[in-house]
């Protein structure tokens, strides 16, 4: 079996994998990333965050969403959408990240190996790919990523009963769907199939769902996927699943007896990392619970010089964060001091309307015994939120009524991923709500919403 | 001829006026408010700032123009734009707008005046509506706007000759046009008449254009411009403008001797203070340079107690600017401390691709003889730039190479005037661009710009 030596093997080019590859070369060590598809990307590019946020982009606007506010509720711009104008737009989303990960690898000389790598012993990789072959390393990066997670009483066919990977095999748009698990990415594409006039039933067994997120924005979003007809069933468990011949449709019989019908049932109930194919034990290490690998506060598994990140580790796992981690655990694999700073991370959450917030929701801070006060801007009273034709969005500030200190930012609406960077800068650099009622904020925007929060909840003290 | 009372009289209704009264009525103050339009909302409402930023929503998407990156240059959603389906959408958000102001005048107690307001006195005022009142106050804020600036030799006829006031009156979109002035308000109408398909000429006397803005976006803009047909004809004067009847067009002669023409004529070369409507001289006021009323940096005139702000001050003559004039104003008026920080405003143009900034040039830094380093970052490198369909936005970050902190952004692309904030608040909160590199940026959004240009700046050094 051939060999070659590295410093660094990476184990997955999903964003953690991508960025902790080109963080090591770009500090001039030897770097090997290994790929078991054909295609870099992890899925994130492949069937996760970019071909769902592209989905999301395309369906908002084919469907007309953004101009009901003008042209009535009822408006769509194009009648009858099918899959290929959706699936078009996302194929060269794809084709294109694809070339800048590709590219970006090449540029700073990262060797890439197609494969599926397996530990042989703590230092040693073996990869099978075309040719079978043993990657030596000084240090190694676990960013092997997840796979969609399957209740094996659930008969997946890949066309009627299908997990969140398959969903881009579906010949055309259903009239109803049944989506199980309400965890974000449930979330995220009955929002997306809701806005397509899709009749969406949402089931999950908790009995409430993004619970980290803080009420209010939660009670807006179950509003607005409600008006648009979103059944929800939550605390509520799915027993059996069948096809209904003579019907063509899906049932789900749930433990309650309730009984659920739709053209196709989508399965997201979680994900399940792929820690099994990687033959942990020949390098001592163990997966921990569900099969996530546990790591210290520098990316570390128990065995010091292999790390992990990305969704391996578990939550939060996004995109934003895995890309941090990955160029966080090289930083300290390679002596290079980097700030890490968990608090104020921000969380995107891009169902329709979209979510962001950053630091703790209400509850978390009446839990922790917090006092806060409370400043709430509508996208109502902005002049851009009535161009845009969003008049539901709101953006809330908590800060401390004593210090005035900013502590969390909660928005929903059009942008929210974008303008919460504002409020993290300054909840980051330890400012006050005053930084937004001294500033001059661009007109027409969203980022306005700022000052009138601020205003309002200076106004409540 | 009756009289009343009053602590503060204000004399206009636009964004200075407006939140001047407000924040007076909010500080307990007994406030009048003088509009000589019959609805409030000043030029910023009524014919400026909302009516352009809502046609340029409405263009954007009814010409398909962010989709032209997936369907091609030539892609249009609707073939035929009539200014009905354009105006009537620019409609709605101004009766929206009138309805908020209209609610917070109200709201905070404002009582408001429709009719010309005139001074008798430094401390009085005659109204001149359907009947003649006289207002006396303590203080006064003069926020009287502007109007656009006519050039005597040029026969405006509301109807092909026409001033940026006139705009609403066109009965359909032109082929060709000719703009003359390419100052902020003249490049965001040729923009949005070039994304129409519309043949632009702009005109301008200067040889530059934006000469404040930084001239890598500058260039950036012409290139765009251009690309969609725009012709420049700089460092040129009309001389002369006529209609030539049997071809049914507008011509206008320049002084270089080339002859352009165009259905129509739009005139965007400058605004006139509204003073000469106000009778200063009875208040031993006198206007400066070309109408304008000169303040010192607490807003007060040459008598004290009357205070100007908004566009009648001058440059930026921005509603942005502007709200915050007047708050401030009125602050300093009652003795409330108020911060004003005008090195940290930022620029917002709407053209198309919008622009916006906050700090200084590279222009500014070299005459200034600054040293700094660049770190910039394409739409083209971010997910969210391929998925908005934009791939030619960036964003440049200017910074101290000895302290790494945040001198200046300067942005143009999607969203670049909401997401300049986030630079803002780091530059006005004097922070180093270490900031971006060490912050988790929600994944895909155009925020994670500053995250690309912060680590190729750093590269750099």
């Amino acid at each position: 079996m051939a060999g070659q030596s590295f410093d660094l093997v990476v184990i997955g080019s999903g964003p953690a994998g991508q960025k902790g590859a080109i963080n090591a070369a770009k500090l001039g060590k030897k770097v090997a990333l290994v790929e078991r598809r054909a295609i870099v990307g992890g899925t994130c590019v492949n069937t996760g965050t970019i071909p769902s946020k592209t989905l999301r982009e395309a369906v908002l606007y084919l469907t007309g969403f953004r101009e009901r506010a003008f042209y009535g509720r009822y408006y769509s711009l194009k009648e009858d959408i099918s899959l290929k104008d959706l699936s078009s737009r996302v194929d060269m989303v794809v084709a294109k990240e694809i070339e800048v990960i590709r590219a970006q690898l090449r540029r700073n000389g990262v060797t890439t190996f197609e494969g599926t790598a397996r530990f042989v012993d703590a230092h040693t990789l073996e990869v099978e790919g075309g040719e079978r072959l043993a990657l030596r390393a000084d240090y190694i990066l676990v960013a092997c990523g997840t796979r969609p997670a399957r209740d094996e009483h659930i008969p997946f066919d890949g066309s009627r009963v299908l997990d969140t990977d398959e969903l881009h095999r579906l010949s055309r748009v259903p009239r109803e769907a049944i989506v199980v698990g309400a965890g974000v990415i449930g979330l995220e594409y009955t929002a997306i199939l809701s806005a397509l006039n899709v009749r969406v039933t949402l089931i999950d067994q908790r009995p409430v769902f993004l619970d980290f997120v803080d009420k209010q924005i939660v009670d807006c979003l179950a509003y607005h996927l409600r008006s648009r007809g979103v059944v929800f069933r939550l605390g509520e468990r799915v027993v059996s699943v069948h096809l209904e011949a003579e019907r063509d449709r899906v049932v789900a019989e749930l433990e309650s007896g309730k009984s659920v019908h739709g053209d196709i049932l989508l399965y997201a109930a979680g994900r399940k990392p792929n820690t099994d194919l990687l033959d942990l034990g020949a390098a001592l290490l163990a997966p921990g619970p569900r099969g996530k690998l546990e790591v210290n506060e520098t990316f570390q598994t128990a065995v010091p010089h292999i790390y992990a990140a990305g969704d391996v580790i578990g939550f939060p796992a996004l995109a934003s964060t895995s890309l941090e981690q990955g160029r966080l655990a090289t930083s300290h694999m390679f002596g290079i001091p980097a700030r890490h700073t968990p608090s104020t991370i921000p969380y995107g959450i891009y169902t329709i309307p979209e979510i962001s917030m950053v630091g703790p929701s209400e509850e978390q801070l009446t839990a922790s015994k917090v006092r806060y006060e409370v400043g709430v801007a509508r996208y109502a009273e902005l002049a851009k939120g009535h161009m845009l034709g969003d008049e539901d969005g709101l953006l809330k500030l908590l800060f401390d009524p004593g210090s005035l200190k900013l502590l969390a930012v909660h928005c929903i609406g059009e942008r929210a991923a974008e303008i919460v960077h504002i409020g993290q800068a300054v909840l980051s650099l330890g400012a006050t709500i005053e930084y937004f009622r001294d500033t001059v904020f661009n007109y027409p925007t969203l980022a306005e919403a700022y000052k009138v929060a601020a205003l309002a909840g200076l106004n409540r003290l």
